[in-house]
């Protein structure tokens, strides 16, 4: 029975509740939808759902193309959903955002684990920039999060700043890296290194088994090297190997990660990091919001351009010809 | 005579336009000051300075610390003062926004050519984020163009974002390297590489002369194999030894500096390329105008922090709660 009091926005929260895998499709559609007035439906929908409670693990994953990322999506997904878990796999790819084509490439991988009614996958959002695809993944992990979803998986490829984007955005940082040979570290960035919590070496098996492991025991020195971070137990970050291909070391990994988990809940600092982070979310969403409304007012937009003109050819100077954008804009909101 | 009708800003804009090098450090002064008043009354003076049609040469130079930069800034700004050039020499510091020190410590350096009447030096500004330091050393270069300073020499350290942030304030981008023993390339980013117009190996004197030569060898090989960029001449970008030192190779360097000048005015890429930053730098004070009123508004602020609390807290969505901040702030407009 629908009750017709219901607009069709909370319908919709409803049936996400409900762990409705293809109301969750299509409110994660109504977030990633650039048109306006889905902006406000995408909002109310968002805010009928927060405050639930629910609280997935967000995993942000990364790794570069060839390093096996999809099939260990995969291997590992199985395994979690065997063991009951609900699983969500997102993506942000940059690729997507610039080229139209996709690094990731979504659509014929991890057909195992898309078949498990506890999993779901999805590819990343088409979007003009990187900034819209984060927040569009930010509120797509909320929905999966409302949805019931207890892991939520956000992959994505070693460019640019996209790993900064998903660290942001997720409890724990995995990075997937390929046997090396020699010592040299693949050239994987400081920064990046600074922010994984695990890192682990896929392809464990068959001739790179042993590469594989030198790699690990390379990349732990490494770490070890590195600042610790505050409130971690002393043997995190930590330095595995994987093989997703044979499936080992898999629920060493996830018991890793169960166990930094439970640390820093235990501490406090799971909360507070989340706080953090929705904090900056917010203060993110006025920001853009400001920028939208001076987009929105035609007005304000023609003086833009006109005075933008003026700037470019020096006669007037970027400061003063600002303040007079801004004094547009509020004569047409008064 | 002082005519009475004259406001203090149209004063000292009419010193800082007869190359008053006390006036030009107070006008800096005030456009660096962080006090809201100060921020109109400079506002008021760059309008009055605009459209002057001064032009000099934009220099960025970075370089790590160590490398000789300000031995080299000393030696090639010596050489252009005495040729009759007025040279001015700003700093973008990411260090003093951060700690406070300074890598590029400016108080003891270039004393020689502090002592030159045709020079003109000022420390990086300290300011709480690298984004004011920019903003603020824009306006700087823009007061000593309009003092009739031909030439501006913009330097920075091989650090953060703040290389990028003064190659988008430059004509041309310089980068001086120390000599390195082997062909590993001293680990030098290649997005650097890629705005670098001209790499000068420094110190090719003494016992590291034949280093330097190969260092610089090394960097023409690795420039050969990157694009070319758009509408430069086929020589472009170039790697050169100089010792600031003895002082050699400075005119050469200074030469091709012109020569790569005189070749982008002749296509229409040199105004164009202007054009294009003053464009960006206005985006950017709309941009900051915007945010700068939402802090200013203390009822939209106090929502902001309550809101910010109930997203932290997951009892509201970020994008609703930043919906009710922007309508407080048109409550409190209208």
């Amino acid at each position: 029975m629908t009750d017709p009091r219901l607009t069709d926005t909370d319908r919709l929260a409803q049936a996400v509740k409900t762990g409705d895998r293809r109301a969750l499709a299509r409110a994660i559609t109504l977030v990633e939808s650039a048109r306006r007035d889905h902006r406000g439906e995408a909002d109310a929908l968002l805010e009928a759902l927060a405050g639930s409670g629910k609280q997935a693990m967000r995993i942000g994953l990364s790794g570069t193309p060839g390093v096996g990322k999809s099939t260990f999506i995969e291997a590992l997904g199985c395994q979690l959903t065997d063991a009951g878990h609900k699983v969500a796999v997102l993506a942000v790819d940059p690729s997507s955002t610039r080229t139209g084509g996709s690094i990731l490439g979504d659509k014929t991988r991890m057909e195992r684990l898309s078949r498990q009614p506890n999993a779901f996958i999805r590819p990343s959002p088409s979007q003009t920039h990187l900034g819209g695809v984060a927040r569009r993944t930010r509120d797509a992990v909320a929905l999966c999060e409302a949805a019931g979803f207890d892991i939520v998986l956000i992959e994505t490829v070693g460019v640019g700043q996209s790993e900064t984007i998903v660290a942001e955005m997720s409890d724990l940082f995995v990075l997937l890296l390929a046997p090396a040979g020699g010592d040299e570290l693949q050239g994987v960035k400081r920064g990046i290194m600074e922010i994984a919590d695990l890192i682990l070496v896929n392809k464990a098996d068959g001739d790179l088994k042993s590469t594989a492991i030198r790699t690990a025991a390379d990349y732990a020195g490494a770490l070890r090297l590195m600042r610790k971070r505050e409130g971690d137990p002393e043997v995190f970050p930590k330095a595995m190997t994987v093989s997703a291909l044979d499936e080992t070391g898999l629920s060493e990994a996830w018991a890793e990660m169960q166990n930094l988990a439970e640390y820093r809940k235990k501490t406090g600092f799971w909360a507070l990091r989340r706080a953090e982070q929705a904090r900056g979310w917010f203060a993110d969403e006025v920001r853009q919001g400001l920028l939208r409304r001076l987009a929105e007012d035609p007005n304000a937009e023609a003086a833009m351009a006109r005075l933008a003109e003026d700037v470019a050819s020096g006669r007037r100077a970027p400061g003063s010809a600002a303040a007079d954008v801004l004094q547009q804009l509020d004569a047409d909101t008064d």
